[in-house]
């Protein structure tokens, strides 16, 4: 990047507020939501544990998760007047202007009301995001209205159900659960920054959750795992994902799903979801993305000193499992909306508004001239 | 406020980017727009000029402002499948949240593709956001469909004949053209600086502005003309409001519309629209709420120091003009789009993602007890 002089660039390194919620980057693993490891939580937990444990700052005991898991599939269907806002949306729209219009809409007609609310609308966020995007991506790409109430017993299976209209394997599910527990929570990343500004004017939890899908949305942000995918789409194996990376390494062109804003050695959740992708391409009899995938990340370490981060090699493993590349970005949605709204909750507890400063780079004072004067 | 330690609280005073947009509390008068005194273009221009001031940082001449309103006027109109969304929306939800929907929608209908379409996208914003929420109000309230194209020449004048069904007088056009000049930038107040962070992902226009109109809707932030109305709207007389007043001080109660973020000692936007309130008394015949603001006034300066911001007379000022306290705050909405979008084109133009840092909390690193454990 070109040398710029800007006051403040992007609070890099900058202190914004406290969290509870999450280090990133701080301990030899680098990522642990409320003290516990990623790696660990990857291996021996479900996402709802996970999400129940941000909510709640404690994982749940047997009958706290069986409780919270019920609730949360209770609510997987949509109201009518939901269903019908998503049936004008077109086929060409961006799957994250969906989900962000049907979090919107949804704070109309189901509001927090008041803070004490949180609770009831984060679940209920929790358990329609899935069924919002897939009622919207099967009616205006295959014209069906499906059926968003599934008994799928956890949100990724639900998930790859409501897409493919059958029960996914053990397999696929299993990866799910893990890509979801990965995504839930980075700290002060753009759109969780995005969701505590707003929860900052004590606005409400809908409002929050929009303003950071529509953050999340952005190619800097959460796009890198669909632009991941564009990149080794097209490469034919391994010794041609050589030579496109060496020419645009060359032409200095951006390559995305590699380094990170805040880790400079490795990205934890990468070991994770790579091993995850591995397991998926032996079981798809991949003979190429894989292989392809491994080879970029040799060469973006050999050229440049460069590591996969989390987008990387979940492109190829989204792929294994038949999720079309546009629904990347929203299913990172489906898990971080976990972390925004914890992050709102705390925000709530001790709220000062967000205002910061700027350096003035613009006019002196001037008068106003008549406009047949200027 | 109760004293809090807490890193970085609220980044107030912290710089965070440069804006050559607006000056709050720099120079004599307080506030400038591009370098323009808001007190003299309040005086002399419409706010259409404004609104080409903050988009294209010059003011218009006589053809270019013709052409930029002919544009306008002509964009008035709403598709039928936002209209069917419009419709879905009820009665009782809050008129922010039908804001941050019809917007969101827009992005999925019309959306800005790249960022050469902004300033497509941000003509057409703002002349349809009164269009958005009156039809929406009328819809919801009267039960009529309304015809949101009129020949109405301003922003101001167009949204009173939507609100009212009739032409405005030429008072109440000026009322409003004033106001919305006085709401449209205020560098990086929250909402702004949520368009900002959104911007800096990358993200499309009709996001950043989806989620700034979730910031402005918090009761801390564009709620204020809202509340400052409420506390107003029963007080008998003038000398109902200081007992009501001194009250509320003895109980150490949040009295909004008065003080600020930034500025110390008045507000000069307070000046202007105070001045318009007493106008708009005096046609309307009013016995009671300018005396019982201009009271108020009295009291917080003598008690606490404190001066009443921009919020306070508008409340007075939009109740003489009939306007249901629930749309102060989307009227806000109106003008500020044209700040925001503003600096959504000022943070592309020289951008780097916005990611703070944060101070950490939260538990020691710990282990994963097996669920039975817990």
């Amino acid at each position: 990047m070109s040398e710029k002089k800007l006051g403040g660039a992007g609070l890099r390194g900058q202190v914004a507020g406290e969290t509870a919620l999450c280090t990133v980057g701080k301990t030899g693993s680098g990522l642990t939501y409320c003290g516990y490891d990623i790696s660990e939580l990857a291996e021996k937990v479900s996402f709802e544990e996970v999400a129940y444990l941000l909510a709640h700052s404690e994982l749940p005991n047997e009958s706290q998760l069986a409780e919270y898991k019920a609730r949360l599939k209770s609510q997987r269907g949509l109201p009518s007047s939901l269903k019908d806002v998503l049936e004008r949306i077109p086929a060409d729209a961006h799957p994250m202007d969906v989900l962000r219009t049907g979090c919107s809409f949804l704070g109309n007609i189901e509001p927090e009301t008041d803070f004490s609310g949180a609770d009831k609308a984060i679940e209920r966020m929790l358990a329609t995001f899935p069924s919002i995007l897939l009622y919207w991506y099967r009616f205006s790409h295959d014209g069906v209205r499906i059926e968003t109430e599934t008994n799928e017993d956890s949100i990724g299976a639900h998930f790859l159900r409501l897409l493919h209209g059958e029960s996914p394997s053990e397999l696929h599910a299993a990866v799910m659960n893990t890509s979801l527990i990965l995504y839930a929570e980075h700290e002060f990343n753009a759109s969780t920054f995005t969701a505590r500004v707003c929860a900052s004017t004590l606005s409400d939890i809908h409002s929050c959750v929009t303003g950071a899908i529509g953050s999340l949305r952005g190619p800097l942000h959460g796009g890198a795992n669909e632009a991941a995918m564009e990149l080794i789409e097209d490469m034919k194996d391994a010794d041609d994902a050589e030579k496109t990376l060496m020419g645009m390494l060359e032409r200095k062109e951006k390559i995305m799903g590699f380094g990170h804003a805040v880790y400079s050695e490795f990205d934890p959740r990468n070991d994770v979801i790579k091993a995850w992708s591995k397991k998926l391409a032996d079981e798809f009899g991949d003979t190429r993305l894989y292989g392809v995938s491994v080879r970029c990340e040799e060469v973006m370490w050999r050229e440049k000193k460069l590591f996969p981060n989390a987008d990387f090699f979940h492109a190829s493993a989204y792929h294994f499992m038949g999720i079309p590349t546009k629904l990347f970005t929203p299913i990172f949605v489906m898990s971080r909306v976990t972390g925004w709204t914890a992050h709102v909750k705390e925000q709530r507890a001790n709220n000062r508004i967000i205002r910061p400063s700027a350096d003035y780079t613009g006019p002196e004072p001037r008068k106003v001239p008549a406009i047949n004067e200027r």
